[in-house]
């Protein structure tokens, strides 16, 4: 049978890295709805359907971590929070637009 | 503040879809690996490391019902069970490459 080869390996050990960010659920729609500019905490909750308030915190503390986003505090009045994407998270949004169109074309008629 | 707007909900709708595919772990690693060419359940399980053998099962049953792994049985003797990318599934090579390429620029420093 098929072996998976040395060098396809090597591109695995790229692919679990981004999986290590984008497998965990719902990074990438995070990602995705920052890719319309700097958002609020509530605009983002509202954006990313179906996501708690908890969870949205936890993720967004991680996509700061990996440097994915960038949290900004404006001192105000009012103090307003705004996270963004920094380079590295616009980086990802031609690749997600892809996923996006792969799965319109793949996946949409077994969604309903 | 900036708001999402809609042409980017709309979007996000087609990233939602992928990421209930892609969103679960291991299943970007396994159509990664079967992008090498069709794979035994073993030759899977030794690619795709830390997966445990019911996870895998599990994970090609969801793979093959959403489309994108196909299994082929051949009578043998000695019967062998292989597993192979379909159509669907090959399309998604071209942008995994894409998202390693960008989390080895990207991520790979802060994963030491």
């Amino acid at each position: 049978m098929a072996e998976v080869d040395e060098e396809r390996q090597v591109c695995d050990v790229a692919v679990t890295l981004a999986f290590s960010v984008l497998g965990k659920r719902w990074n990438g729609m995070i990602v995705s709805s920052l890719g319309g500019g700097p958002s609020t905490f509530v605009a983002l909750r509202r954006a990313v359907a179906g996501i708690s308030d908890t969870v949205l915190s936890d993720r967004l503390a991680e996509l700061a971590e990996t440097g994915l986003v960038a949290r900004t505090v404006d001192a105000g009045p009012p103090i307003t929070v705004s996270y963004a994407l920094t380079a590295s998270g616009e980086g990802l949004l031609p690749i997600l637009d892809q996923l996006g169109q792969w799965a319109s074309a793949n996946l949409a008629e077994r969604a309903h």
